[in-house]
């Protein structure tokens, strides 16, 4: 019988081998990026977690398991819907000539736009009018709110807060020109990279100091740090809570910093077959994930 | 045993005098305004349905229950979220000198912001600069999706529509104003009625040609028709399940015809005390809610 150990960490959700049931567990290798070494085929060990992600109770196991599949850190079905920030970067409103902000822009996504880590991200058949997708890349840290939150003050804001993740917010920039909401722009199925590793908050005592990046087919296009953040995790938190209770499970991207494909010369928009990689520091990890258009085959790619 | 009749034509959910507990059933009286009825205290009779609003095997049973608290016809658990079209009627684009929108303007709401027939509608504490809330009613038709639809046509649209019920939008201006997204603006907790029946798509064949009303302390505010939206039910089915899944219990605020507040001379604003009702025809009914200020007692009112 496995003994409890501690509380994790690291979390990160997966398809176990040895059950080929879904498991939560904590790297065995507390320095390994789980989702480069997942997408690379290597074998990655896990001490089981018993409980939920967003369990206050979940403890650490001694029973290891291997990773057959990685996934997202949190179910479409924990998560419910994805709340997020447009234009919370300085120099991402500098590149897209915007003026800062004086709230968090909030914007929505649907769970049914959530994938994995190694999933392809999905451009969609759907042709409407000017007939041109225009999908870009957009790295991000994800905050998870691991208690209910109202009315939260920034000095309280940070101990609402389970843990941190990454995610990839493709964005289709032809349907978020048409219309001025970005909810269905940004909202398309298998579109959004979650995960790979939940870093515990208090793994992460300062959230803005975590350098992200994303590489595009090989070469680096986003390279920033939470440090230029507009609102930081604390405001964005005390502000998105005003009037409005966050429960447990709530997730919120919190911008992405420059280097977006639409604003280069020329327009770097992605394609079938690309191999986009999102990276966030603070032990959370890379998030590989293929770009392929729906009803082409990914062998192919 | 109560014996199996038929399919339901108008669905409510409420707590039943009988049992304390959530049921869902036909009201006996094919014509009445339950909503209206519930509000006056007057008493309400159902056929007990068995099953769910979103299964398509419920059944209207023979077995007779009592009203005591009318709910929304879904819960915030079926309902997930809330999806919602700003700007879709001709005459509300004109009083707000909008232009008309090329497309659907989709923005999203949590469920958290429902609330069932008679509750209050809350104001939220939360004060942001510059420190008023400008509360605003909005009548709307909503869209109860039945069946999983994605790049639905429009001549199939209404094949995934499992029923219509109503809803009053109520939005802050200030925020609304404060940035370009309208998700946080319109997604406090507890300002959404809905309901307050569901009724089935055979029976409004025709959703273009219903009429809705919002009355403010008796004056009537708002008094519209389906037929002056800009993009009608089967165009926002097509346009929203274009390379998006919804779900069955997806909702969609259909938007509001004109009479709103803030465009009136001098503006009218909604405050603690003020009673709202929104009526939306085809047999949904009449959703009746006061106003209160979060932290003051509804005795006062």
């Amino acid at each position: 019988m496995p003994s409890i150990r501690t509380q994790w960490t690291r979390l990160i959700r997966f398809v176990a081998a040895e059950t080929s049931e879904v498991h939560i567990g904590e790297p065995i290798d507390s320095t390994l990026d789980v989702g480069l070494a997942s997408s690379r085929g290597e074998l990655i060990k896990a001490y089981e977690i018993v409980g939920s992600a967003v369990d206050p109770a979940a403890q650490v196991t001694d029973k290891i398991l291997t990773v057959k599949h990685l996934l997202s850190p949190l179910s479409r079905e924990e998560v419910g819907y994805v709340r997020c920030l447009g234009l919370n970067y300085r120099d991402h409103a500098a590149e897209t000539k915007s003026p800062l902000p004086a709230f968090p822009i909030l914007f929505v996504k649907p769970p049914t736009s959530l994938i994995g880590p190694n999933a392809s991200v999905v451009i969609p058949k759907a042709t409407q009018p000017p007939q041109e997708h225009l999908p870009d890349y957009e790295v991000e840290l994800v905050i998870v709110i691991g208690k209910v939150a109202k009315d939260v003050s920034e000095a309280n804001a940070l101990d609402y807060v389970l843990g941190y993740t990454g995610a990839n917010d493709v964005s289709f920039r032809m349907h978020q020109r048409a219309v001025s909401q970005w909810c269905f722009s940004k909202g398309f199925d298998d579109t959004n990279p979650l995960g790979p590793c939940l870093v515990s908050a208090f793994s992460i005592p300062d959230p803005q100091v975590i350098p992200l990046k994303c590489t595009l087919n090989g070469s680096v296009v986003q390279d920033g740090n939470t440090s230029d953040q507009i609102f930081t995790v604390r405001q964005t938190i005390a502000f998105l809570s005003q009037g409005t209770t966050l429960l447990p499970g709530t997730i919120i991207l919190t911008g992405t910093p420059k280097g977006v494909g639409f604003v280069k010369t020329p327009p770097l928009y992605l394609k079938h077959g690309d191999n986009m990689s999102v990276w966030v520091g603070g032990g959370i990890g890379t998030l590989v994930n293929a770009v392929r258009e729906e009803g082409v085959s990914v062998s192919r790619l």
